[in-house]
């Protein structure tokens, strides 16, 4: 099952080319800001999968590329993210590493990026007016997790989860000489997170280690890597993740970036396409507002 | 008007020892999770004010000491804080200190903490079992964000502001060889978010400027500090985060530890006051959970 929320967060199916608007299914969907209704009907979906399904016989049908996607969901608890979690990528980071260790989320932890810097297809990626720094594309598989898990271990990890999804982490590289610059905040810039196209469910997926992982800028590869590659694999990512917390359904993980890293800028297309899950193309463009002080001054 | 949430997401004003129960008074408080009734409330408190203030009238109520106090915003879709913002902190911090340089908010920007690490007086602080990690209380102003904020200018940014509570942020102190771990998850355990007894509106506070802040350890002063004495003002805080991110209504912006932080353990009573706020008691325990073992590896 493919799950997409769009235009003013309605639920569809989506089938091939189109999508099925299935809201009706969904209680609160299009309802009250904070738009959590993803997070609930996750949590309640032996209930809502039915529901969804029965729905779906006299849906409405469109196009999909009639409608703005939007992330798949617009609000989770939290989203997390894994640091240095492929080789060739923290060989290729070098002076712009936060870890200079080649440490992984084994050592490092995982760390946060704000829910508000989801974004989707629709609205795309957002960069500060006439800023001078460099801000990264970064290609990951997304994991949704499906079920509250608190000290799960690595083998009862992926029961917990509910399904994946395409995420692009928007990243402001360091400067050198102001390493110290928050990572939480470098990115967490409002629209830094475009995800989706949709969610899709695991059991299309099947084993998360087994993916490749291309992204496209201006229909040049620059990212073209294999989730197999991954050091520390979704799993252990839940188990590390909810020895310290709870993680609640909805919740996303994003698993880390392989290498091929690189620079984006206003007018490009962006595509990243994952085995399985889908392909999902968001364009740049640069704010109406100024670009943040707080930043611009640092790399003076 | 002091709001808090009780028992099971009830919602009450406390004037003296006593609570005025007026969830009735809050469409979807007592509901569905993710609890963010409070993030609604307050984005719609022009209307739900006076509901509250009519509820009142004939509301149920409690001594306030029979009631399990919870975090007066149960899931905030951002807990933002501000690292290093007292120069006497930054000096104790010494070879702990993640920034090597002095650097504040307007270098390094706001880090993040999970919601799910907001824990009330009733539940208290959970520290992992067995763990030989050393534990910190970090006492804290905390600003509730009262109307959506994006690219303010400190000017205008107290505007914004609904409320504040205390906040006391638990840290898992870095071990001096392994440096690198994320700060985010140091302080992200769950329940190492304290927060409350309540929130106070902003009228009842004025200048947040002015306040007395103090942390006891067993009934000993461990922090005494004035918010005078931040180095990025609350209304600097805000213009910073905002010129990233949005912030939302509900959002919880902690303003940093003075100086005085120190290691709390199992069966300490943490008591926090913060002038014109309140002040709250939270005790320590042990989880029932084993350690997790990716910080106890870390350390040796």
């Amino acid at each position: 099952m493919k799950i997409a929320v769009f235009d003013d967060y309605r639920v569809g199916l989506v089938e091939g080319d189109q999508i099925y608007d299935v809201t009706s299914a969904i209680p609160d969907a299009s309802g009250a800001w904070p738009p959590v209704f993803m997070n609930r009907a996750i949590a309640d979906w032996e209930a809502v999968a039915p529901r969804l399904r029965e729905a779906r016989r006299s849906a409405r049908t469109l196009p999909l590329d009639s409608v703005r996607l939007l992330p798949p969901n617009p609000c989770p608890v939290h989203v997390l993210a894994a640091p240095a979690n492929y080789a060739k990528h923290i060989a290729e980071m070098g002076a712009m590493a936060v870890t200079k260790k080649g440490r992984t989320a084994r050592e490092q932890g995982l760390f946060m990026k704000a829910s508000g810097s989801l974004t989707g297809p629709a609205r795309g990626i957002e960069l500060p007016r006439g800023s001078k720094r460099r801000f990264d594309h970064e290609s990951e598989l997304a994991v949704v997790i499906g079920k509250t898990a608190r000290n799960v271990r690595r083998e009862q990890a992926l029961d917990h989860v509910f399904g994946y999804s395409c995420l692009i982490d928007v990243t402001m590289r360091i400067v050198k000489d102001v390493a110290e610059e928050e990572r939480v905040m470098r990115k967490s810039f409002e629209t830094f997170t475009p995800l989706g196209p949709w969610i899709v469910t695991a059991d299309e997926v099947g084993d998360p280690q087994k993916l490749r992982n291309q992204l496209f800028v201006n229909g040049e590869c620059r990212q073209d890597a294999n989730t197999a590659d991954m050091i520390v694999d979704v799993a252990e990512l839940i188990e590390l993740a909810s020895s310290v917390m709870t993680l609640y359904p909805g919740d996303v993980i994003a698993s880390g970036t392989p290498q091929g890293i690189g620079p984006i800028r206003a007018q490009d297309k962006v595509m990243i396409r994952i085995e399985k899950v889908g392909e999902m193309t968001v364009y740049v463009r640069e704010t109406d507002a100024v670009a943040p002080f707080l930043f611009e001054a640092a790399q003076e």
